[in-house]
């Protein structure tokens, strides 16, 4: 493995340990943030909470694993021979993506039935797209494993994007023009960001992966990222479950 | 022992993390859940959330000695000589397979006295199954002791088996017909997941059990197993409750 420079090293570091406080912070604001919604909104914004929670539990041992993984001593950094857990990554998501399109879904409060056969397809595809993309993942240098999984996991990763525009587009259309746009923000937010995770995938294809600056690249690409889909998504959700609040207090 | 492979090793590493993530997540969701369904579901639901904190707990100590009981250096895996405490599962489920039971009962909201006895009955039932199958588990190698406490320990399973369909069913028959359904796949659920514990129990008696393949799927199964026990289970047990609370709502 080419070694990383002292100052990649601790952009990495610093970029995790900016994670664990974001997502710490986020969870504590989107749970108090469930005193001020409406009741119909409190299972949305518990599940905005847990997703961030996750993601500072994950957070916190992707950041032992990477100060496990170097030594910095006097300026130079060499490897421990024990290797960084990418996979807790997959972990993570294998959880949150699923929960971060069920909070789209609640948010919007659609009739019992429908709430319930989204959730199923769009989390089940999502949970489907995450444990395709993980025997890829973990078949460090064997290209075609990684390209057949990669490929497979990008079923699911389309069929989502394309039922946030088609169908969910729809009964974002029927939501309470007040919040419409909010809703739209949330959704585009969710597949920009999301874009940044095949990319990243696909990259060792195109540029050698190992060197320390890719490394540097793609962990801080992450986290800004996931903070993205994750923590900003979140507020763009509060702010969805309080204008609705407000909306349909007004009426009743 | 035969040794594992680094993708087995991670594998199990990384489903236990999951373990612990999912518990912890569920946890959290079952207790802020309390605040939404009626008074008489808040202690159903205190539980639910207590089989998964324990769980959450039992979970980070199997992680812990997981890491502890093999090294990886540079992608081989070798054992240290300290032995992976598969005992942490029977002192989980001592605690959370009678609690799991108690909690069907306290949702289905049935007469003061019929709980009290349906929890004694079941809840004693489970405590016995779990005592009766830790000798077994235990004294590794010596297949009669195995067999002997695998057998007796197989009576009170399926007494409680068998008391979900016939008792318990027809306690179900009476709950009202909006929660009916859900309450049966709840029992459903129970079942399923719960046959995997003895298939595994008596799996060395057909298989050699020390291959880094059996290993992997054993620990795996029990994740999967344990997560549908516990926290799907309590989604559902969480869903029967707050349907409760909106129809006798109406009634009161």
């Amino acid at each position: 493995m080419e070694s990383l420079t002292a100052g990649q090293f601790a952009l990495v570091y610093n970029a995790f340990s900016f994670g664990i406080a974001t997502f710490g912070a986020a969870t504590l604001f989107f749970w108090f943030g469930r005193s001020q919604v409406s009741h119909h909104y409190k299972t949305a914004m518990t599940i905005t909470g847990l997703v961030t929670f996750i993601a500072f539990y994950h957070y916190w041992r992707i950041f032992s694993s990477w100060g496990e993984t170097y030594e910095v001593a006097n300026g130079v950094v060499t490897a421990t021979g024990i290797e960084f857990n990418r996979a807790y990554r997959y972990v993570d998501w294998l959880l949150t993506v699923p929960l971060l399109l069920i909070e789209l879904i609640l948010v919007m409060r659609l009739s019992q039935a429908e709430t319930v056969s989204r959730s199923l397809k769009l989390g089940g595809a999502a949970a489907l797209m995450i444990l395709l993309g993980y025997p890829g993942e973990v078949s460090a240098g064997i290209d075609s494993t990684r390209l057949l999984f990669g490929a497979l996991s990008m079923i699911p990763f389309l069929y989502i994007v394309y039922s946030l525009y088609s169908s969910l587009g729809e009964a974002i259309a029927r939501q309470h023009e007040s919040v419409r746009s909010l809703i739209r923000l949330a959704r585009n937010l969710t597949v920009v960001a999301w874009f940044f995770y095949p990319v990243v995938y696909f990259l060792p294809f195109v540029i050698r992966m190992n060197g320390g600056t890719a490394i540097a690249v793609i962990e801080v690409g992450y986290t800004i990222a996931d903070i993205t889909a994750k923590a900003v998504f979140g507020l763009v959700i509060f702010a969805i479950a309080v204008r609705k609040s407000e909306v349909e207090g007004l009426k009743a």
